[in-house]
């Protein structure tokens, strides 16, 4: 696949509703879909991390695909994740998806099983020979135990094997560095931050956009932020910055949860509260929070103008 | 599903050969197979983490699965990892481990999505409830970036969750706590050590057994081993273990390798060596062993009189 | 310093009394190394990481060391931890051990700063060159975040450089490889295990003796085990290795604890309530136990009789 | 002490010169020194992680102090690292620096002996009630294997407990909230970044200020960025962070080298090729760099004006 897919600003990365049962809310998921695109977002990101790609089954992943291409109906890009474990598992993840209709397809390293750089490296070259669509590699150490070194990354997007990267990897120090590769090297890729804290950060750093899970919760915020960003307008970024993150203390004011139960659940429970969703239900084994954790997100919701 | 299934002695992970175009190499798989059984080993459990389960598709999976239902013929019990990411996903592929005719399957905690002690639980007590055969938690922090606390564990057992555990934790501590609540609560679960290079130190432990990948390359060691241990000749027990260890050098011999494809890539390339296997060919994005990588398993095999 | 230091069997790491100022209480301190010493153990190792060694000052430390070589008087060999930073730092450490009386010195790798393998050598290397007594290197990744390995700890002994390991590594089948490759090398180390848990599968591994931290509270079972091991009567290890092992859950049996304040805390409040320390104050930043902690505590020592 | 002491700017942490037989070359010491203060350093951070402080006797620690004294001469404020493993030890470290002059000590949480927050927090309580200067708290989890929550920084920064954070924690999220939670608190503390790569961000998150390993070299260029934040103009500062980014692979183009070996000899190296320091000697048991790897940096400089 040639490598000339270009993708900047904001992506979010598309936090999935479930009704009760656990079925797929589509309505609520229509809503939260035009909400952001209406915003202005630049692209969505499915079956991200934030998008319970690996609590769905490969039957739940085509029903999340088939209902974004009808709901974008093309008016942004589509980026899908097929996150699965090696390669192969990966290769079929990325035919379905391709054959659904996705623009561009979004795998991380290799995981459970032990690997290295050599087969980080090895997999990204398999994906891009076996696959008809762009390729982003999806940094993500916090999940699949593995950083993507940058020298690697620059390489292979040199090569044209990447046609982007979306860093969730919490190294800023390792992304400038990627940024700049990028840039010597004529610029081939798209480099995104996943970093929503930090966006500010990483567009000083040169990214070409961010993938904010929060822009679930306040799109325009971060369409704000880019818009600011490319007009050089740096106070207005670290303002906005500064207040989105005012918002994103819905992760950190409740307790007795874990990982995903509070961060995906801090989103889906916002959303609920918020009238876009109509139930913050979370997939098996997690449970949907209650009580006074609910009632903590509402406050800070409250107190940033969101009810 | 009632907790009444019960195991104990010796039950190698399979390692599974492929042909040079990475199809199943169904004739060295049958060989390799009946060769553990003609030994005497008690079970065999195929699609672990050595049985590149992560690596194989679910279409190749079921192949796996059917060629050792096949194969075994009813000669000893067949345990089926059911590896996934999360609940979902994992009781899929519980469903058609089933089906196929497994008689117990292993599953380890969710992977990939963050989570907890309070997800890790919930995931294996709907196991128990969606899943009509025994189950057992495949303890292997390694891979899953999870420890299985052994206080849950034993907790399940008693209450009928779970049927046993496959602990590859490489934790002797938690081993050892495990198994003395497991005896106090009357020995409901049949617990079982992965962990090759000490199997004797888990069966003064009070393990029920031993899940030894080595046993594909030397299963009659194991075997006697179990058996001296049954008869408390511990002096045997140990030169046993120190004799298998001088082979397990397979592992520690090669160089520039990482993980699976040192690991499993010394079993494959032994095993080539040995004419089980037609080849020491690995999974995508893994590269068979080459050179004198093989020279240097070739030796540690001499020296020890497997060739 | 040539190499021909040996001892095996039981070596507690001694836990230290505090008043409850944080003054050494000798008269506590002389009553826990009496008993011990009268249980038939066959050494001490003083300021280990259970000895408050880096809690102390170097004054301090003189304090303990002059204390126990008075109080031991001869009767059993004392190991000193010589535990600082980096080589420099732990050579003065060694020093003025050796002064004060010590029989051999017992060092980590370096650590806070990043090193690896080859720094890891050198050290111990210049240690031996240094210092005139035997140097033990101890192992204990937990603490210094770097993992002796063993190919590397056996060569250091069959070269004279290290009179032993004390390993409290954790990872039994490196312990398993390092006894295997002494005994091939002609045993010129003192292999000592730190796994109070699992002394009894370190002896069928073939380690010459332990150094659990328990044995303060029980030094009679650890006595009786390794008598036990000497004789080839494995039923009477294990037996006793269970024994103890429901006396440590001392350790498990508190809340809102970690690390130190539950590990050594639980040591010094059962000394506490055993009536041979006279309090169980811990040195800052640490408190003591207090409340349910050591209610939860008395109960597991009543249940084991030693109250 | 009352927490009245502020700083911003550029507070370089002094690499330190050895002589060939690993005396302190206070020539080249001075050189380096004056270098930075000429070029507008706004202070000086001796005995930090890059200053051989754990590599340091505490007569060598007070021989860098001292000379750091006479050299600077109160030009500029002088910060003192007083590391050590528990509360005691650093209480003596920071009695000694205190005495010989220094404006501030800076402390990092306790290390080597497991614990946690609550033993983190009261370390600080600790050592602020015991040492009459301003206490900065280091946050470097890479060396400490702790990291210090953002919400306790800013708590203590609050209570006047901590003077302020010198961060290198790699955790630019945690370090952002710190800076909104230290603004809205009134700005008690001074917060600076340790993260040289990505000053400029750190800058648009609201740092007081950046402690550079690289300043050691390039002076100048951090200072440049400072002046150009204040002003608001980023596009200078990113710039500068850019260039000052190609310096900083002296640190990746070298080989064979692990952590302290390749960072500060990264350092050491080229002040020598550049001709402040005499040697690039390394303090036992880490090796100086040698040939090639010399050579790689000497490139680098090269290729960056700087020689």
């Amino acid at each position: 696949m040639s490598n000339n897919f270009k993708i900047s600003g904001v992506v979010p990365p598309v936090v999935v509703p479930d009704t009760p049962d656990r079925k797929l809310d589509v309505a609520s998921y229509e809503r939260n879909l035009n909400r952001m695109i209406d915003a202005g977002v630049d692209g969505l990101f499915v079956l991200g991390s934030s998008g319970e790609v690996v609590f769905s089954t490969d039957e739940r992943r085509e029903e999340v695909i088939r209902e974004s291409v009808r709901i974008i109906d093309g008016r942004v890009p589509l980026l899908v994740g097929i996150i699965d474990t090696e390669t192969e598992r990966v290769i079929e993840q990325g035919k379905r998806a391709a054959a659904l209709g996705a623009d561009a397809l979004v795998a991380t390293a290799p995981f459970y099983a032990l690997g290295g750089a050599t087969e980080n490296e090895e997999h990204f070259r398999i994906l891009h020979d076996e696959l008809d669509l762009p390729i982003f590699a999806y940094d993500i150490p916090v999940c699949v135990h593995t950083k993507l070194g940058w020298k690697m990354l620059a390489k292979l997007g040199e090569e044209g094997v990447l046609a982007g990267v979306k860093d969730s990897s919490g190294d800023d120090i390792s992304f400038r560095y990627l940024c700049q590769a990028n840039a010597k090297a004529g610029h081939p890729m798209s480099v995104l931050t996943g970093h929503e804290i930090v966006v500010d950060g990483a567009y000083l750093s040169g990214a070409d956009g961010s993938v904010p899970g929060l822009a679930n919760v306040e799109p325009e915020g971060y369409v704000r932020m880019w818009k600011a960003a490319q007009a050089g307008d740096w106070a207005t970024v670290k303002a906005e910055q500064d207040r989105l993150n005012e918002i994103s203390h819905i992760f950190d004011v409740t307790s007795g949860l874990q990982g995903y139960a509070g961060g995906v659940g801090a989103f889906k429970t916002a959303l609920w509260l918020m009238g876009i969703f109509d139930s913050n239900q979370m997939p098996r084994p997690v449970k949907a929070m209650e009580g006074a954790n609910v009632e903590a997100i509402r406050t800070v919701l409250a107190e940033n103008g969101l009810l």
